[in-house]
């Protein structure tokens, strides 16, 4: 795998060119930067609505901020009832979860909404996704408090599901695509929070409808989390839209 | 394991007399109800400070109504602006991470705080926990489009963050304790968006430090996924203790 030592430009240049309509993939990267090249970022699609994207980062602010301030002097009733009032002025003008679950399809699919790289979700940690001219995803991400399991580590859940969704960007960059089927992880050292972590995922093999997809999770050179996934071509009906199906896991 | 059609007080009957000081543990359970008892609702702990907990409900609320809004009508520039005033009032005042993880295992642990069932984290899902007669636990839990992966789907990440956390749970309710060290995840069918899921972990074998757990998750009568997890007795440093550790995994 690509160490970031070896990629002085890491997460630095965007892949150039690419069209909004074009796969983000190992093949387009080729056909612009040629087989080698550094890390490239994943490109920011342009927001649906950059007031949600702005409504969205101050939630996780206020996210942040507001579990920080447990156990300290600060009282927080003035702050409640402000964000009562904020969500009192929402919630009457809220569709169904089923017209949500529509519009959700309407437009880049879950690329900006989903719970781990999302923009639009208020509860995805600050991940950074990068594809690897050697077939390999990377994720830089430092966890805070709201992620913790054991003291001062990363609950494991959480670890199982960035690495779930990294494997299903791994699949996206390298070709494949497919739902999980089989996902095993072994931990192997306490993953710490608050330290920057780095996320790997690979495709290791695949046959036909099959893809076996590997994922680590290190801080600094320590090997904490190894993870293989076993994904199968599959698909579901689109919410809304009559007859269409998703063949779409977990894009990045 | 325990049907629901087979308890038909399930969830109604709070285990009586548990101390605040007591493990909520099968254990304790039969010591007070017998061998046979419907399933029990994990006991709310006390908040430590209730306006916390008015302030997380809060911005729960928050986070459904704003991704709810994702690609409606309605203008998300005036929200955002009174967001961002409450994280700036709230931002100056937080203390650092570091003093933070200190603070967290001064009260109960990580127990109200933990993103899977802590009424402290605003990412957390609003899971609801019991201990059963049979030694397994239960949690009922409908999840929005917030923990979306495929379309209609739950993202297979946050079905294993919520099944590590209830292996953790069954551990802790059969006696055992541990930190995960090898997990696999079977991912049989769907699992959907909207719809009331069960999940279920049980204690399956142990044997010295070593504890096996299973768990399930299904939409009413049809199984979407299985895990099992090898937990193993160890401990970690409590922050800001010096000396102490922790053998608390993931408590419920």
């Amino acid at each position: 795998m690509t160490k970031h030592s070896d990629s002085p430009g890491f997460g630095g240049v965007p892949l150039p060119g690419l069209g909004p309509e074009e796969e983000f993939s190992l093949e387009a990267a080729r056909q612009r930067l040629g087989e080698s090249f550094a890390p490239v970022p994943v490109p920011e699609l342009a927001p649906a609505d950059p007031e949600l994207d702005r409504a969205v980062a101050e939630l996780r602010r206020l996210r942040e901020a507001t579990a920080a301030l447990a156990h300290s002097e600060v009282e927080l009733g003035d702050i409640a009832d402000r964000l009562a009032e904020v969500a009192d002025l929402l919630e009457p003008r809220v569709p169904t979860p089923e017209q949500r679950l529509e519009m959700m399809w309407t437009g880049a699919g879950t690329r900006r909404s989903n719970p781990v790289g999302g923009q639009e979700n208020p509860i995805a940690p600050p991940v950074k996704f990068f594809g690897c001219d050697d077939g390999s995803v990377t994720a830089e991400v430092t966890l805070g408090p709201v992620y913790q399991g054991p003291p001062g580590c990363v609950h494991g859940g959480i670890s199982a599901l960035i690495i779930d969704h990294m494997m299903g960007f791994a699949n996206h960059w390298g070709g494949r695509f497919g739902m999980t089927a089989h996902y095993e992880i072994d931990y192997r050292s306490p993953t710490p929070l608050l330290q920057p972590l780095t996320f790997r995922a690979w495709v290791e093999e695949f046959s036909g409808r099959k893809t076996w997809t590997h994922a680590t999770i290190h801080a600094g050179d320590r090997l904490c989390v190894q993870a293989r996934g076993l994904f199968l071509e599959a698909s579901v009906p689109v919410p809304g839209k009559p007859g269409a199906r998703s063949t779409i896991a977990d894009a990045p």
